[in-house]
């Protein structure tokens, strides 16, 4: 069928079992030939095709509530609730979310993009679903990665404790981003192979029905046994004890097994859990045989044989060099404990992972626990690695503010995907993280300008030992600079005159600062003589060079990728306030007070006046007496 | 024996059970006596008298690591540790932390405060441990409320699964702060009544052993079925499953039990969590009969009966009047729903919980889910009012960024224990929200100036439909101001001239006004007249008065009891620069990037020079000719 003519699921419930399977064979062939151009999550959609088919014939979207968890496994759900003929612009500026979005269909009832939201959501929306007197099902859709993620613990244990009516569907790949760890992935593994415990219960029954009831002390004994079986079987025993119904574990790729499984949960009072194992990059070889999590979202790749397109980049990936920085720095150095949360593949951290298997720890989507277990792990004298995105780092605020910085523990952070970062959108661009940690008291943050200044400041990072030091850096690939032999650290605190100027000056650090090059070259065209400076260190600033320009009364423009609220720009503010530099001229280039959705980066900083062209405007509103010398 | 002499436990080797027991009563005749004037956390204490004694016998400290999860338990553990004489001064300025503290004592490793970070940092430290192949024990003591914390979920969950050698204490009292919830909580429950569990596994091995075995398949049959028995106990196998090692549970208060369990846990390879049931309260009649958490905190009582020394107060206590507006306002309108994590006595919720029990979420220490539950409601149209401490809204940062100001939904935050909190010092002070929360798009946030205006701002809260509302509100009680009949809604974003003035502004709001209009009264009788503006709207603010005020060219004093950085002050310099006032003075007080300490609130802001003497200084400085023309 043409899957564009779709305009709403409802026409899955005439479609029989060979009908079913056919649309998802149509689905799956879409979905490979789509995102082999656009990229996006072909991993985790592949695997959800039969999932997400089976759940929208058993549930009526929109009445009844889809959540899905993180969802980047939502595409299946998008084409059957149609936008299929969108998926050329997926990912796109202006285009179509890789996420559910609200604006786009009243079948996306629930935004997300961090993970292990969805059941809280649930119980909020089944909360007002019962006092309301209304009926409908609840559904949220949540990966066994998901699953460890605190809150998504701390829902369940209210969700089983409330008795609340919702159907959980456990979307079990063994592998959410990178394989899945922690215990719940073990309980869910055995789960997996609970064949031989099942039957081990109907043998146990059959047995005590075989007992000759001789006397009442045997028939009493074996009547508190029946009571006691519905703890022998380890299935599900760990839902059932937080107040769940549990169901499975059942093929996600079996209509009948769904459709079965999904029409008696719906029939169950209270909450159930179903468990449903799929696999994830169903259908498509080279997606099938991953099993580090390169399919879980890609860029471009060639449909026939699987292989990436390359796009052409120029200097190495950021998230290599400070993660190669790193592991060059602990093999010299063995305080160094490397953490991540489920990000081995995306910040490039296999290497450690290889080299220093019992220095390195991925512990599953749980950032409040990865920081404070780096804390923990400061107070013994070791020197954690943090590695953690900016987006992510959101979650783990208490932990750093609490747990770190307040008792100043020497824990270095790395800040992966600062900044704006493009394809996935306003739930994941890393532009709070200056604004969330300037601050707190003892912090150091700092961002370098290149690949090589970045290596430095792994270097300064694990040389300093008087409090907790941040390094952010971008999504993508460095400028191609020529790399120092030998990592150094810098002076903390210190800032760097790029190009000299005595007419105005900007101050900016990271991926602003070949923008500022660019408008300080227009500008010395128009005989307007710009001093850039690599403000690296955003906090503590260089409060020695602060004095000196704002001494010398220079305009200046800051400029960054990052909001301007509490932002860099703000420091700069504040610092010349009580400073008492009375008459100091300054200007903020930076990202306004909305949400930046998602598209190329490019595009994204035109849209928001975050340019050269706009740092050439406001110094030439800074310095009208100098152009209009020159007009003259 | 006289506590005050007690250097380190050490001595607690040779002491006998009957010893111990009398040591146990000394103690607690003790904390009875010292909290009766200074207050604290006496029900918590009096609850681990037996426990904290029996682990500094069966471990090392500091050598082995006891974490303290939240902290407030920890008196008898600083009492053992050679602190007894410093009681006198607990949690006052400059005196002993109610909480653990590095600087206090080498037998305080691990600093907390907010709950449920001790599995996480134990895991640090367990992992330095076995990084450096040293030998020792850690040992984390954890309340059955703090457990069902996100992060501590997250940790049990990586413990496990890394099979850490680790002692978890459960120190399950059935009652953190207020009574438990949550089914984690009910799990508990059945573990302290599993003795017909127990009971019934060994009914059925007998049983099995009795059965004739008659031919190969029933003896492989019974076979399997032993196997399978240690699933058939409750007892423990919710830990179990997540891979820890459970004893218990125990009484807490049986030194000869508790020696016991912990010689054999300390036996144990990998994790171990010893289930010890305690009495919150234990030994004190008035804490003992405590049913809803009275007896967590307590300001200072009369020893001989219990009763509280009431404390001379104006108004009513912000907790109360902010939640009994919302009461009234739920009286009237069906969608609003009230969510606590926790704090249903801290934030007097009681008459709310009573009133409206379908439209009331105690959802325990959670508040990652408690804000994401609100989101939830808020999407199906209803109006849920998030109580919840400024401290603890710390943890739920993400959610408010990522699930409730992203797609703008209307949730009602109501910010409780806003500003400096005094005795529970620096873990606990609610000084960073402005900052944290004012650089999140489409957020609303707002302090009053006193309980009238609480109240209004109530009602503006309910009322606004147009995203998410904050109202922050301080520790303490109100002014004791005339309260009008009728709530009333304030235009949203609109300041209050209190004081007129042609000289000078002070922009300040909630608890900080009093002290502004003493400077500006102070300043009057030096001829410098400062108009003081109720600048009750923190975002978004009251551009139309801030462009009237940066026209008139007056210089601007701002007042804050929050963060400097990134502040209500920063707010306005963005501002001015922002919309081009190139001339404008402003000058910003508030609290300096540094964590503030315990004790009284008015000692505190002297401390960093948040007063009225400051503020008459800096508006000195603002207006010299003035004054000198005065002088002349």
């Amino acid at each position: 069928m043409d899957l564009t003519k779709i305009s709403s699921p409802s026409f899955l419930k005439d479609l029989n079992k060979k009908q079913l399977e056919a649309l998802a064979g149509e689905i799956r062939a879409f979905l490979i030939e789509k995102c082999s151009i656009t990229g996006g999550h072909i991993g985790p959609n592949l695997g959800v095709v039969e999932l997400t088919i089976a759940l929208h014939k058993a549930f009526n979207s929109p009445k009844d509530k889809f959540l899905w968890d993180v969802g980047h496994q939502a595409y299946v759900h998008k084409i059957l609730t149609g936008r299929a003929s969108q998926f050329d612009t997926l990912r796109q500026f202006k285009g179509l979310c890789g996420f559910p979005k609200l604006v786009e269909s009243e079948h996306d009832i629930w935004e997300t993009g961090h993970s292990s939201t969805s059941l809280s959501a649930a119980m909020g929306m089944a909360a007002a679903r019962d006092i309301k007197g209304d009926k409908n099902f609840v559904v949220p859709i949540i990966g066994d990665g998901a699953l460890t993620g605190g809150m998504a613990l701390e829902a369940l244990n209210h969700i089983g404790h409330e008795k609340t009516n919702m159907i959980v569907i456990l979307n079990d790949n063994e592998m959410s981003i990178a394989p899945n760890v922690g215990a719940l992935h073990d309980v869910l593994g055995r789960l997996r192979t609970a064949k031989e415990y099942s039957r081990a219960k109907e043998d146990l029954e059959s047995l005590i029905h075989k007992i000759p009831m001789v006397g009442d002390k045997l028939a009493a004994t074996a009547e508190r046994v029946k009571d006691s079986l519905k703890y022998l079987v380890v299935s599900g025993v760990f839902f059932e004890e937080l107040g769940f119904k549990y169901l499975g574990p059942i093929d996600g790729h079996d209509f009948e097994a769904l459709e079965k499984t999904l029409e008696y949960a719906k029939k169950v009072q209270g909450p159930v859990l179903v468990h449903v194992l799929t696999k994830k990059g169903k259908g498509y070889k080279p997606a099938e045989d991953d099993t580090i999590g390169t399919w879980h979202g890609t860029g471009p790749y060639k449909m026939e044989t699987g292989a990436f397109v390359k796009s052409s980049t120029k200097g190495p990936a950021w998230s290599s060099l400070v993660a190669e920085s790193v592991r060059k720095c602990m093999k010299e150095d063995n305080r160094i404990v490397t953490i991540t949360p489920a990000m081995p593949v995306g910040s490039k951290l296999e290497g450690i992972q290889k080299d220093f298997p019992n220095r390195f720890f991925d512990v599953g989507i749980a950032e409040q626990h990865a920081t404070t277990m780096a804390a923990g792990l400061a107070t013994q004298h070791m020197k954690p690695f943090l590695s953690i995105y900016s987006t992510f780092l959101q979650r783990a605020y208490d932990q750093v503010l609490h747990d770190i910085a307040r008792p100043n523990l020497n824990v270095f952070i790395g800040i992966d995907r600062a900044g704006l970062v493009g394809a996935d959108g306003e739930t994941h661009q890393g532009v709070f993280d200056i604004s969330f940690l300037r601050h707190i008291p003892n912090i150091v943050l700092m961002m370098p300008k290149d690949e090589n200044e970045g290596q430095h400041m792994v270097k300064t990072a694990i040389d300093y030992n008087d409090g907790p030091i941040a390094l952010r850096y971008p999504r993508g690939n460095g400028l191609g600079v020529e790399m120092d032999a030998e990592m150094k650290a810098l002076p903390i605190g210190s800032w760097e005159v790029l190009r000299e100027g005595t007419d105005a000056v900007i101050l900016t650090f990271g991926t602003t600062i070949p923008m500022a090059m660019k408008a300080a070259e227009q500008l010395a065209y128009q005989g307007i003589d710009v001093r850039v400076v690599n403000a690296r260190f955003i906090k503590p600033m260089d409060e020695a060079m602060l004095h000196e320009i704002m001494q010398e009364n220079l305009p200046i423009l800051t400029i960054e990728e990052s909001l301007l609220q509490g932002g860099f720009g703000s420091a700069v503010l504040e610092f010349a306030f009580d400073k008492k530099y009375r008459n100091v001229q300054i200007e903020r280039i930076g990202i306004p007070d909305e949400f930046i959705e998602h598209g190329e980066v490019d595009l994204l900083l035109e849209e928001i006046n975050v340019t050269a062209e706009e740092a050439v405007k406001r110094i030439t509103q800074l310095v009208p007496n100098k152009q209009s010398d020159r007009v003259k």
